[in-house]
Formats: C-alpha cells, structure tokens, sequence
C-alpha cells in the first residue's frame, strides 16, 4: 500500500529521512511517496489546502501521513481518519478540516495504541515516532480501530467562506499562492456571474479566461484553477509580485 | 518500468503530489523517479538541458515526463518521443530539441488518444490530465502509436552553438549555471587549442584543469564537466559569484 | 536492499537524476530513498550530523551513499564502510567520523575494483561514476571486500565535544541548526545540572522544557532534541533569528 506524506520539514535536514527510515523498518515493500515536505513551517492552513488539492488524485487504500505540529509533545492528540477510500494520520489540530468537509462518511480515531509506536517517544519528534510508525503498521494491514479509540471532539476548523454581502457583492478571500505567483481564492466558478469586476489589491479585474498563454505578458486575470478555485493570474509573470499581496488578502466580487 | 519526472512545478505545491497520484493509479507498481522539479519556472532551456545531461543514465525503456509548459491549454501539441531506448512525453515547445540533437532514430506522435488522459482535462494542468496518465499507460504496455498519431512538424530549437569567427577565435556562451556555481559553456574539449586565452565577463583564463581540489581557493579554471562540457569553475568558490553572470553570457576563446 | 542517497548536490540540477538513473541501470529493483540533498554546498560536517541523526532509523543492511566531495578527482580515496548493520559509501574526507564514533564494529575499504564503476570516470562527479555504481553493485548482493581491499588509516575528525573548564562549567558550542531556527549543541541531557544557566549569544537560559507548546511564543528554552542533543529553541518563532548565530557559536554552561 502507497503511503504519502506531506510535511513542514523541509528537505535540508534528517527529518524526512528518519521517517521514511522508520517505515522502511517496518515495511520494506512500503511505497512512500513525497506530496512534499515545504509547507511553511507551522502553517496548518496551507498543509490542508495542499492535502486536498491532490489527495483524490491517489489510488484507493493509500495512507496520507500529514504532520504540520506546533502543539507536538502537548496534550494536543494524534489522530487517523478512515474516509470511504483513504487513511489519514495527522496531529488532532485542524490540519484535516478541508478533508472532513469533502468527506460525507469518515471515522476518527485517536492514536492511542502504543504498540504501533516507536519504543521511545519523543516529545518533539512525533512524525517519526508516532505517525510514520502507525502508518506503516496500517499499511502491513493492522486495522484502524487496533490503532485507538472512536472520537468525536475531534478538531475541525471553520474555512473561510465567500460571503454575500449583498444581491450583487461578494467578498472572498486569497486561501493560497502557488509557486508561479498564482493566487488563489475561496471562490469557485459557481459564484462567478457573466459579467463581473473583481477588486482586488487596488486593481480590478473583469475578464476570465481559459488558459494561460491567451492574455498579453503582465496581464492580470482570472482563470479556474486545477485545485478547483477561481485563481487571479498573469501570463509569464506573477501576480502575486504585480499585486504584492499575502495569504488573507480580501477580494470584492460585483456584479454588473 | 521507470517513470522519471522533469518539471519546473516546484516542491511546494501540490503539483508534484498530483501528478504522482495520477500515475499510481493508474499503474500502483510503477517505479517513479524524480529528476527535478526545481526547473526555474517556464525555462523551457534549462529543462532541455537537464534533461540531456541525465537521460543516458537511466535503463532502456524509461519513459521522461518532461513538463515546462507555458502555452498549457492553448493550440499547443502535447508529444510522445520514442527513440531506440526511451518514451519521452512533454508539451510541443522546443524542450526537447536537445535530444533530437542527441537521437538518431526517433518518431513524433501528437497525443491525442483521449482514452488515455483523465476523464475531465483542465485547462491549466496537463502534468496531471495529460503527461502523467499517458505515461502510466504506457508503462502498463500501451504502444506509443495508440496514443495518438505521427507528426514531423514538431518544434525543434536551435541550439546555441559555438561560432567560429577566424582561424583563432571561437565565441561561444553559458547555457547553464549549476548549484555549486560552476557556469557550462556550449563549448566541448574539443574546441579547445593547446595553448588558449578565454575571455569571460572582463576576466581571462588560460588553464584547463583535471578537477576542482587542483586548483588554490578562489581561482578561476576551465574544467571538462560532467555533463559533456567545459565548464568555468572556482575551487571552493562560486564561478558564479565571482563573475556575477548570468546565462547567455558571451565568451571569447583565442588560440595563443 | 534499500539505497539513502545524502549529499550536497541540490535538487535544481541534473546531478541526483543521474545518480539514480545509474543505479536503476545497474539494479532496475533498488528501492532508492532520498534523505537530503540540501547539504550546503562542500559542507563535510552538516552531513556527518545529518547522516548521525537519521541512520539508525533505517532497516538492516541499508546502504547510505554520502556524497559530499570537494576533493573529488584529486588523490582522495573513495571508502566502503561496514558496519554490523549497514554500509556506507562515500569519500575518505571525515563526513562518516560520527559513523565511527557511534560504532563499535566496522571495517573500512578502499574502493579500487573499477570493475564496479562506470566505465569512464569523470574526474568532477563519482557521485554519479563511483558511489551510485559501487552502491547498485552492493544491493545485487556483491560482497564489500570484492569492491576493494580493507585500510586502516582512513580519515577521522576529532567531533567538537563540550570541555569541563572548572567544577561548575562546560564550554560548547552550536552544532547544526535545523530548518524551523532551532539550534542544536554539543550538548546531552546528561550534561546538564538540575539548577543551570546557559549563556549563549548575549543571553541566558535557564529552563529545561519537554516539548515546544509549553513556553510563551518566542520565549527561549533548552530542549532535549530528537536527534539526541540539548537545542535552543523558541516557540512559533526562530531561536536563530532571535539570537542571530551560526553554527560554531560558543555556549556557557554553569551549574548554579
């Protein structure tokens, strides 16, 4: 079975390689697969938007392991999620509130069995310890329900949501910025009415488009982007360095 | 079969994440293998050089999904390339005329086999929709010719070449710059005269050296790479920094 | 047989596809894993440490090939080592001295069977001529001693360890310092009195925490890392940034 991971850890240190090491241990034949470990440190939100981006994407049975922790070592828990066609193993912080509203059916369970943990747990370095050992036990075919105990209370954070705030204005948000300067917002097509303006950093935009290479060089539009939002975007140039603008940027919608 | 990745979608997305997923499943035993995907965003040039300086390396049969692509969704080709040993699939842009240069047999197909790309192709991630699901099939032993049909019009660069200008001068350029600062040159071994003065960025060279610890900190040197050029260099030093250029930077090479 | 790839090499270039492209040339089966390759640049040290924290974490018989090389062309040799577990490859230059250290069995050989590598070697890259070749070999089952014949007088660093300079005070000093700022000293729990002050940087530190949540955002503590050392750390914020050092920085460590 595929386990993928996607982390905070960078690539520069041992991180990556004792959790991948640990797997090894305990199954050689794991497939372990890098979704990739340069998610800001600390930065929940973006490892969530990242996991939901591309999750779908993986064959039935694969074991996401998703470890952004600033809580790791507090009382904060550690959890495995069994949806209709994946496993997810994360620190109990919200990291999978994107997964839990795509999701119709899932169970949380709380990672409680020590037996599928390292034999000495450290309390700064749970990826290793716990989530890269309890997902390679899953992937040797140990059932979740060995793993812990059914929860609840688990923690699933509110994601920021377009809001209407009148007949013909909406207000949203950028939720993210892709490696090209992409931005990308909390809107879908679906809000999108046939002629609009979007403000957005003092600039307003009115044009949607198909593709990239239909605009002029520079040029700032919006296009349906491949994770399934509206992105603000400019032909071989960036938008976010042309609107200088961050993560949490607000952005006007209004119809004409 | 090998499935190796070349691409400028960065780590930090989940880009790579995607394309993965994608492959595996379609074909979970697929071995995937990254080259890099740290291409500087839309250099369609040091894609193809990449490319050429490693491909030879891998086992016959390895298919290279090679995806810089800044006209994505627009009139653009997508291609699969067989050559004697190797399946390459890229965009028709120009990224790889290296390896036409390099090939002596090889045939063009324009991928257009919709059964084999994903059920609903974006508009701005054929990595995902297109490039990855037609390698996974053909490491599942589809022909290449299922995939679409024969073309000759596909594009092909011309590459920087060196120029002889008289008896005893060449000019020539930088076509790469590598991580340790070293500047590749378009120019071969066999360019070089026994006795020579290289003239570069103000500074002039005259020594070829075997490797890099020969030479005293800091010095310039002209040494044969490891990707088949020469390559100007500085033990435990940034050619680059030294220098301060950029790719495309013009050289003088004279005959002494 | 499992191959960890370290080294300094980047993943912007074509150095580590190469790499990997020879190996599965030679070993189609490999199961090649990366741990780094954002060693800085020539940096012997940062990959002993690196190397140190993780190998233990990996399966029996593992092989690492460490690739850190300033001399490489020049008179350096190229070693096998042998351990009870694992095998190492790399240059004879002191990055395995940790290895040494924390073993107590292990043989080291010369690697001078050319029949084990490319068959022509550059003088620039044995990351790719050498070590990845030598590697493959080793995972098809060829015995170490088939690969070259054993030394004695190979490199070995003396590691910095902390100095007792009175009854009630050690020097030490910083070691490494990981992707989220934290900066990890010479330092173990045992080192430490149950009353302390820690002076590094201008500032003193007297608490001992067990895990990251418990302190006040940018507070300084002293942590028991996982790679088995005392850090410096700071809650959601970067102790390196706040203290402004780089590795080598001299700590104070008085028993009160």
């Amino acid at each position: 079975m595929m386990i993928a991971l996607l982390t905070d850890f960078g690539t520069k240190d041992y991180f990556v390689g004792a959790m991948k090491g640990v797997i090894f241990s305990i199954n050689e034949r794991a497939n372990v697969v890098d979704i990739t470990h340069e998610i800001p440190p600390q930065d929940i939100s973006a490892a969530g938007f990242t996991l939901r981006a591309c999750y779908k994407n993986f064959p039935p049975k694969t074991i996401f392991v998703a470890v952004v922790d600033p809580g790791v070592g507090s009382a904060r828990r550690a959890i495995l999620v069994e949806t209709e066609s994946y496993y997810f193993v994360a620190p109990d912080n919200g990291l999978l509130s994107l997964v839990f509203d795509r999701e119709k059916n899932f169970v949380v369970y709380e990672l409680a069995n020590e037996k599928y943990f390292a034999e000495n747990v450290s309390r700064t370095f749970h990826g290793r310890d716990i989530f890269a050992p309890v997902a390679a036990h899953l992937s040797k075919g140990v059932a979740p329900n060995e793993c812990g105990t059914k929860i609840e209370n688990f923690i699933r954070l509110k994601n920021s949501k377009p809001e209407k705030i009148s007949e013909k204005i909406i207000t949203a948000e950028i939720i993210h910025i892709d490696r090209f300067g992409n931005l990308i917002t909390n809107l879908t097509k679906n809000d999108l009415p046939e002629n609009f303006t979007l403000e957005i950093g003092g600039r307003a935009i009115s044009r949607l488009q198909n593709f990239f290479a239909e605009a002029d060089t520079g040029e700032l539009f919006l296009i349906a982007g491949s994770a399934g939002f509206l992105e603000v975007a400019a032909f071989q140039a960036s938008a976010k360095e042309i609107l200088r603008l961050e993560v949490g940027a607000k952005i006007r919608l209004t119809a004409n």
